[in-house]
């Protein structure tokens, strides 16, 4: 049993509040706690903050004021221009299929979508619910998503490597994973008639290669993840049947009659941007005017630090990802992804637990449906907590002993 | 049988697209139809744009990133500011109580809100889904809003009024009730244990007199309805109780993670001017300043116009609503609904497709929950909608025979 020995002082009152959130402390010190529970993107604040002034939107008090944006579209509560940002954005990465043979439907970040989505695939008229399933480990919130309500038209199934019902399912495949980073495909295999959501969340160049255009029948996206704008709660769907596309749209109105136009607004400006600064490549354009070129550097060098450490370590071990050639930027590299997926070794039991000693908040492997050898630690904060959080994972690599309790 | 001419030329196409909404008419022609159906809230769109630069938020492209407003709230995704700016509108309007002593839940809309409550009063541990019940004629979005999901947490119990089970239940109040602007309190008489949403979306100035300050339970709002700001998608609750607070702040969590922070942040500006120009009263502030001086001004006209035209009618009726004292204008007054609940008289049968035949969208008593004499009017659309529609009805208030095939 390693055993370890506080080297800071005595626990401090924990800065857990009511709603079981943590509060962000100013400055990290040894003895603060530090959040890489939640995935709270702030690593490209920096670029954002440098680029404040190019994407600033100005909205007038008259503006914006109907609930209707576009009733020509099947999503007629999304604004045109928002419809033809993305659309660009997927032409200028190249990693998914969005031209005007596909329907888009926004929604309220990709979550709200994920239950649009739900609503739509699962059959009206079942007297049984329809399963859900998922590889694990599975994104930890998709099963409370699911059984919130305790819906009548779907119910979360499990592993979908351990579904074996001869019954219609819908499998959600998230590429690259969350928690573990790797490149999934579907994996259920049975009888039953399956229909698949791809959540994309994390399908851009800074955490992983783009190797093809995906062109799945409904693909969801976040901007949250995209570029770190997590506050406007944007996401969208791609959508080939437009059956489906009608169905997550009434499930929105019904949801909440629509999606803020002040945040659709914003993240068309902010798309647009750039978009713009890949046309001007080859211009004087420095390398880390580009967004993805900033941020897949950042992704890089704390992965770098974090093996480097992790590698010295006897108590600690990460998943290797293969080299991939990029189409986006025309490289080969590993992935980079948002998430570390850390295994525990040498008699550590509960990874969770192991890094509360080292009040460090992460997401124990049990809620991703695996052993909690396992836990997901966002590599998406602020670079003072990430290099505080190696700071102290760099101090258990060493010889002494930790006491566990 | 009354029998409908049709005075203009022969129905065009309909404006209707896939998805089942109208498109709206650049200007309203005899032979256009003319959507008031839907309660979108054009009607204040002057007094915003002659406003337009008093509440113009900048927001630059490293502002509201993160998916945390304030940790230490309840509600951990509300902007403190927008919390301050309920508080004070409340204060300055003295509609509803939402001092310290309450806890704000912000929501994407009132809609949002509506289920995050649901969720909140629902018996988690019951093995039936508790009934929820309104009185009729209620809102004819409820029923849909409860039912999407065939949620084993709650039901459809249907009429308030007609609710004799010996079984818990929700009971929704609407005050002003949507659609027939009547006060209303709660109505459900039996022996089960209730518990009561008050649905306040009207009860500001424009449409009814500030007889007294509320301070229920749970009691929802929505800026849509207040300022006509439908496309910010802001609502809120205030609730007594932290307990259900939180469990609606965790449903709308899993329901979005959360609200859009850029509109939070100009619903909270926008707010910021209403109070601050009732703050100048007395200085040289002329009355059409003041948004709802202006606003009731607005509805006071539409409904002289329409009650001049609706009394000479032999084929339509409106309510009629006590005068009472506002404690906020300090004047005794009459409601004027968002929507008027027109009664068809004279053999009609279906109001609904009577307006249709005079290509007029309305929405049928049947949707409300009653007879389909009775059909919802919206009042809030642009002046040459409203105008267009007065010339339609009086029309028809002739000897003329009216086919209504």
């Amino acid at each position: 049993m390693v055993v370890l020995k506080a080297a800071s002082p005595p626990v401090p009152s924990v800065n857990k509040i009511n709603n079981g959130t943590i509060k962000p402390l100013i400055t990290p010190s040894p003895s603060s706690f530090i959040n890489l529970d939640q995935g709270d993107p702030e690593v490209f604040r920096s670029y954002w903050r440098k680029k404040s002034e190019e994407c600033t939107v100005v909205i007038n008090g008259g503006d914006l004021m109907s609930y209707l944006s576009d009733t020509s579209n099947v999503c007629w509560f999304m604004l045109p221009e928002l419809r033809e940002a993305i659309q660009r954005l997927h032409r200028v990465v190249g990693n998914a299929s969005a031209g005007m043979d596909k329907h888009i439907v926004v929604g309220t970040g990709s979550t709200q979508l994920f239950q649009a989505a739900l609503f739509a695939l699962s059959p009206s008229n079942s007297p049984i619910p329809i399963n859900v399933v998922a590889a694990s480990p599975y994104y930890s919130e998709y099963k409370d998503e699911v059984e919130i309500l305790r819906s009548g038209l779907y119910r979360w199934g499990g592993d979908a490597r351990e579904y074996d019902k001869n019954e219609a399912y819908i499998e959600v495949v998230t590429a690259p994973n969350n928690p573990c980073g790797s490149m999934r495909r579907g994996v259920a295999n049975c009888e039953g008639e399956g229909k698949v959501i791809h959540d994309l969340a994390y399908y851009w160049p800074q955490y992983t290669p783009i190797t093809q255009q995906y062109d799945h029948d409904l693909m969801l996206f976040t901007f949250s993840k995209c570029t770190g704008h997590a506050g406007s709660r944007i996401g969208w769907a791609i959508v080939k049947d437009i059956e489906v596309a009608r169905k997550m749209t009434r499930f929105i109105q019904m949801s909440s009659i629509g999606v803020s136009k002040e945040s659709q607004t914003r993240v068309a400006k902010i798309i647009g941007m750039i978009c713009d600064s890949y046309e001007k490549i080859g211009s004087s354009l420095d390398s880390d005017e580009l967004f993805f070129e900033y941020s897949k550097r950042k992704m890089r060098e704390r992965w770098e630090k974090l093996r480097a450490v992790v590698d010295k370590s006897n108590l600690l071990s990460l998943a290797k990802y293969p080299k991939t050639y990029c189409t986006f930027t025309n490289h080969t590299s590993e992935s980079y992804p948002a998430f570390a997926w850390m295994k525990c070794k040498g008699g550590i039991e509960d990874c969770e637990s192991f890094m509360r000693n080292l009040k460090v908040f992460v997401r124990g492997g049990k809620r991703f449906g695996v052993d909690q050898k396992y836990a997901r630690v966002s590599l998406l904060s602020r670079d003072d907590m990430f290099n505080e959080f190696l700071t102290r994972i760099s101090n258990i690599t060493s010889d002494r002993k930790y006491n566990l309790n």
